[in-house]
């Protein structure tokens, strides 16, 4: 397996991509934000979406799709508008959107599926979409990734993309994504939209499961402020075109490591991060309390702004450890910034060890260890820190 | 039952108080950080400590004592060290402080508690406090209860008190209290001190009773930024001074309000809050979702950011009430801003109504009530925004 460099999502052989500026959100901005994603055959496709239980319209349509086809030839997606909480409106105007789509492109009904972010509640400028569907059938072409990237992004500030090959004794495949993510990242994702292709042959089950265990250790391994959109989707679409039927194992491989490349360019993008930050928990009693314990860590404000103040203060994050309701006990934990040893047995080794701490935490990424030292269990995940910049992002995000 | 202009912890009959500037976190500021509350004949006295596993030492001291005794005479207080992750040094620092206080009080050993808030790690500088133990003890007096409320004050902007007078056939009593909070204050209260006195007469029993219902509706119902601390406590303390035996359902009311308003004071003067919110859940399926429902909404930073940019965005509502993972169903969910019925089955009633909330957003006290139509149990929380200054105050904290 080996990067690709400039990969994107047209990549892969016989996807074809195309964008426009359509004004969805109507501040006349002029950035691109519908954009068609087309496959030359129609590609096998695996989802997953939000948990949350307000799903938007865009998902409520494709989950019905998928309950009969796994089939589909192009996905629409805007970024000005998320089409959650717009009622029955919100779902007619998926509907027009996508027949819409399906006549242009000759693919048939039941062949396109639409992706939707932006805010929640406001209704769907349908006609702006329509009066696009030409331009973007029209405009398809293999060399539009990155313009697909670009016109999915909302507060991200650059796009997130990559491509991998892989060596068969067969021939090559290619595994390539894009996603945006930025603000309300968190366990099962959150506005985040990921669209990962390949020209791997390969089957609908198969391909489910490999995307399944792709998320788990990627998308939701990764948080920023624990929101959960309503939007979240991540699809790997699989349309066969390299011939290559691969090794299960090596595909797996292949897209984990895509998965967790573009879940990582998420956090380091997140809304006013100054810090990539990856929090490690150790030796927990249970499965389960490594992850509650990672994850409080990692979604604590006063942790958070602490990496934003670069102050190695592993008091607030003893505390969170306490504070989580996970098994510990005090004089078991130990905590290392990086590779410096820092607490020892739940107390400081030695004071003077703060200034090397604090070097430490002027880095751009830093790792934090913390062993509970009460079983075997572990777990990673990936966040960054608060900053004054993702309160005006968040405060002043409609203006 | 009426409030008592200018009360605080001093004003029931026998409690006195002083204060010093001890220089306990060696930032040599001259602020009062260490501060004594005694009372003239032991008080029985009723306990809340902090749900984290991980506790200060006076936390452990006072757990301790509270299992063989009820009645202590005095609490010294510092605001300059958490004394929490100090391992057996923290334990003998309280154990020599309280001894000091004891020896000089002549009130026998085991009278007297400790608490402690400021950063957590750090060792407890047990000689600047044994050195003021005279001096504590030659100028108590009952006019210092605002030093005392001063003392314990942490980033705290303002002191909070109250204090009401109850008339009762026999005679009349007061409960009268100060906290310290701002940052961290979450379920379970957070870094969060609270002394309430009586000079009611009422046993041990009865007391912490009246303390568990009273918390379980104030500290524990609001919320800054989800942390916990290792040091959060509420004392209830009775002298019975007064000779009345209070009717305990009129002792109750007595204790929710006083616990009640400072709960609130806590949220007012959140870090960097500029705005207080109430967050009424109501008709959720069961108790358990109403809670959980209204502090999902009352904690998330997009939220909590959207109140900070006065922006009407129902949308990150009813997304957060779908990420909580709560019983609801979309169509059935109703938000009203203040009296403004804004949104009814899942959607915007009229979008027109988009001026009217933006309008409310832009008042000091906002209250939203989401109903869920599911059930018939609620729940209300306080809480506050999420500002740049929460960001500044908690990145610089031990700067």
């Amino acid at each position: 397996m080996q990067n690709i460099k400039g990969a994107g999502v047209c990549t892969p052989l016989g996807y074809l991509a195309s964008s426009v500026a359509a004004d969805i959100k109507g501040n006349k901005k002029g950035k691109k934000d519908l954009t068609l994603l087309y496959s030359e055959v129609p590609f096998t496709l695996a989802a997953v979406f939000t948990k949350n239980t307000i799903k938007a319209a865009p998902l409520k349509h494709a989950i019905k799709a998928l309950e009969t086809n796994r089939e589909f030839s192009a996905i629409v997606v805007n970024s000005g508008n998320a089409n959650a909480s717009t009622g029955k409106q919100g779902l007619e105007a998926v509907d027009t959107i996508v027949k819409a789509f399906e006549d242009e492109l000759g693919t048939g009904e039941g062949s396109v599926l639409m992706g939707s972010t932006g805010t929640i509640g406001v209704k769907m400028p349908v006609e702006k979409v329509t009066s696009s569907v030409k331009e973007l059938v029209d405009e398809l072409d293999d060399a539009n990734s990155h313009d697909f990237a670009a016109a999915i992004m909302t507060t991200d500030t650059v796009p997130k993309e990559i491509g991998v090959l892989v060596e068969t004794p067969n021939g090559a495949y290619v595994v390539a994504g894009t996603t945006k993510g930025a603000g309300m990242i968190a366990p099962h994702m959150a506005t985040m939209l990921c669209y990962i292709t390949t020209d791997a042959l390969i089957g609908a089950d198969n391909l489910q499961n490999v995307l399944n265990n792709a998320v788990g250790e990627s998308f939701n391994s990764i948080t920023i402020d624990n929101d959960m959109s309503t939007n979240d989707t991540v699809f790997l679409m699989a349309n066969g075109m390299s011939g290559i039927i691969p090794d299960i194992d090596q595909f797996q491989e292949a897209v984990n490591h895509v998965a967790l490349e573009l879940a990582k360019m998420i956090v380091k993008d997140g809304e006013g991060a100054t810090k990539f930050v990856t929090i490690k928990v150790k030796n927990a009693q249970s499965e389960a309390d490594a992850k509650k314990c990672a994850f409080a860590i990692a979604n604590s404000p006063l942790v958070k702004t602490m990496f934003y103040g670069e102050d190695p203060n592993w008091g607030r994050l003893i505390a969170t450890v306490g504070a989580s309701g996970v098994a510990a006990v005090e004089e078991k934990i130990d905590i290392c910034f990086d590779d410096l040893a820092y607490v020892k047995d739940g107390i400081i080794i030695d004071e003077k060890l703060e200034e090397k701490a604090a070097k430490i935490m002027k880095n751009d990424e830093i790792e934090i260890t913390i062993d509970l030292n009460m079983g075997t269990f572990g777990k990673t995940v990936y966040t960054c820190d608060f900053s004054k910049e993702y309160v005006s992002i968040n405060a002043d995000y409609r203006t």
